[in-house]
């Protein structure tokens, strides 16, 4: 192997494409230049179908977790009461972010690796129907469970008034995403998942329902205050420095998915996914989401008793492949494959030989070709009935 | 002129050295890999003598005033009090991100353009004993004035028990710190000025004192909360993804500060700061501040009651050449010249050369090649006596 030549496949970051690389090369240019104002209203506009949405989203120069503590600061006044769905490490993220603030917090606990079902949480709403927003994570990164955000968001306007809150840091770029439609208030993401840059900048869109609310909070906030972006972004400029290497990159990011389509582009999604899924599964290896809720971004992988998962990861590792560790009680029980951003049907090929090559190193009880020919599978239907 | 090849003289972001782009140019890793804690716990001591401090020193992704922030959330308790020493538009900003937030505020005004002085801010600190924190901004960004902050925080200890906090933005990296000598307590800065970087990285040194003060401060924070970055420094790591491809540049960077000599670096700019105000001054074209407060990093110039100062800016513009404009109040009366980070000697007499060609294109009183001529010689003087 070529120590080198690694393949990053982790739910993020991920790969930068070199267009995208050759973008940020571009010279450093002032932040109140008019080519920099004009950049930074151009892409909040553009931005608005990967979030499904006609209003103006706003950019940050921050990691995905300051806008999703923007969410809460902005929307939540001190003694407020909100809901906040926890099935894995990003939604007690929300939930540790919300305990900082003087907020009465009601948590709904789903097993990590499932999804929150609807009437589970309407059951759940009904004894709290007072809240004022409910946390809710789109693809939760530590399991690789997509949430039908949809349905979740029909059952909270149904049963409360609260603000639909939404995480949507490692899934927005490379699935739908319906955010007028579904009645969506805040959505979050970051920019180091589906959208292919490097770390460090956060965006979010945001509803006229969840402004009346953010314009009235008195809970004091001055970087994460969606105000100042909005009327800024009015002024096509940013209340601060942004991040003009990385906004270089979005820029091309946005000119990628466009020429490719948003459609085909959450289809190639999907494809990698049932491909990763069919490869990991014909291996004998096991899954840890059901097909109705797994996510088409990340995929996570059990281990057996004796850690098979860690001793996988650590021997993909030697091979020069990458994938992430289980994180909080699921550390060493699962691995998760990243399959999003710059990142096709051949990556998923080369992931499923590779694990099956680490997996047989190991002596773990898998056949050669298996979990490949089932990956090709897919890819040939595919190829045949659409191209 | 060649539109695309313009000169980038702004008090920051700054241009970005090749071999630092180029850095900024790896493959993408993963934030929880070991290449990436290495790093980071590395470039956390190695930011050290920058600062002039054995503190290793807080990494964030976001812009300067986000760093700002931290400062005012990480040490002030609701309801304490505080001083800010206003002298320009940065100054301002602190006194804005104060006042967002429920802390009695005493602001002590400075007119734009000057130093504050030690013996005024012992008088004004007489009044105001009790105050928690003073609030000050080493380089003025808005006016290019570097205030005496070794003997201002003298003065603080002197006269009261407050935190020292310092603005460090427009000039570390660029300009002597001695955050443990002199006794500061915070000192913040950002990536895109002397650092060489683009915008979205900033930084906080913090003294053993103000962590006794921020362990005990009740006030909700959570992506800013610097004892979060501390506990995972601590651990090689970051609370949160970091900007990556930014602490891939800033690994560049330090290399490039460490092979020239940081005293040499200190001592570069200086010599740029003395030439430009000396080509500005032969030129016939008024400078903003005295020699005594001015800083290595940004120059002000003066313009007429005509509007020279906005028509020189523009006329710059023309000539594919880029500085920038006066603030708030000082809007259209001075344009500022940056010479900071990637910028030497050579780039001070195309500087001056420049703004020559444009104010004599403009009829402004000036006699082409004084001003050249006056920058030249301290360049030679300095050539002759050390190298």
């Amino acid at each position: 192997m070529l120590p080198d030549k690694f393949r990053l496949q982790i739910p993020g970051p991920t790969p930068i494409p070199p267009r995208v690389q050759q973008a940020m090369n571009q010279p450093m240019i002032g932040h109140r230049d008019p080519d920099c104002s004009n950049m930074v209203a151009q892409l909040s506009q553009r931005l608005g179908p990967l979030f499904g949405t006609k209003e103006p989203v706003l950019l940050f120069a921050s990691s995905g977790t300051a806008a999703l503590e923007a969410a809460v600061v902005n929307t939540l006044a001190p003694g407020d009461e909100a809901a906040v769905i926890v099935s894995g490490a990003f939604g007690d993220r929300f939930s540790k972010i919300l305990s900082r603030y003087d907020i009465t917090l009601h948590q709904m606990d789903v097993p990590w690796g499932e999804a929150c079902q609807p009437e589970q949480l309407a059951r759940f709403l009904q004894k709290h129907a007072q809240v004022k927003a409910v946390f809710l994570t789109y693809c939760e990164t530590s399991t690789g469970v997509l949430h039908p955000i949809g349905e979740l968001a029909a059952v909270i306007h149904r049963e409360t008034n609260a603000l639909v809150i939404v995480d949507g840091v490692s899934c927005i770029g490379g699935v739908e995403s319906h955010f007028d439609e579904w009645g969506l208030d805040i959505l979050v993401t970051g920019s180091q998942k589906a959208l292919m840059l490097p770390p460090g900048l956060s965006f979010a869109a945001v509803s006229p329902r969840a402004w009346q609310i953010i314009e009235k909070n008195p809970r004091p906030r001055f970087y994460l205050d969606f105000q100042t972006y909005r009327t800024n972004i009015a002024k096509e400029t940013t209340p601060f420095t942004p991040a003009v290497s990385l906004l270089f990159g979005l820029a091309e990011v946005l000119a990628m998915i466009e020429e490719e389509g948003f459609q085909q582009v959450v289809e190639r999604h999907q494809l990698m996914m049932r491909m990763t899924r069919a490869g990991i599964r014909a291996m004998g290896l096991t899954l840890m989401t059901t097909d109705t809720h797994a996510s088409p971004t990340v995929t996570s992988v059990m281990g057996d008793d004796n850690g098979s998962a860690d001793a996988l990861r650590k021997e993909l590792r030697r091979l020069s492949f990458r994938v992430a560790g289980g994180q909080q009680h699921l550390k060493g029980k699962i691995f998760r494959i990243g399959h999003m951003g710059y990142c096709d049907p051949i990556d998923v090929l080369t992931t499923i030989a590779t694990i099956e090559v680490a997996a047989k190193r190991l002596e773990l009880p898998v056949q050669l070709g298996a979990g490949i020919q089932a990956a090709e599978e897919e890819l040939i239907y595919v190829s045949h009935t659409r191209n």
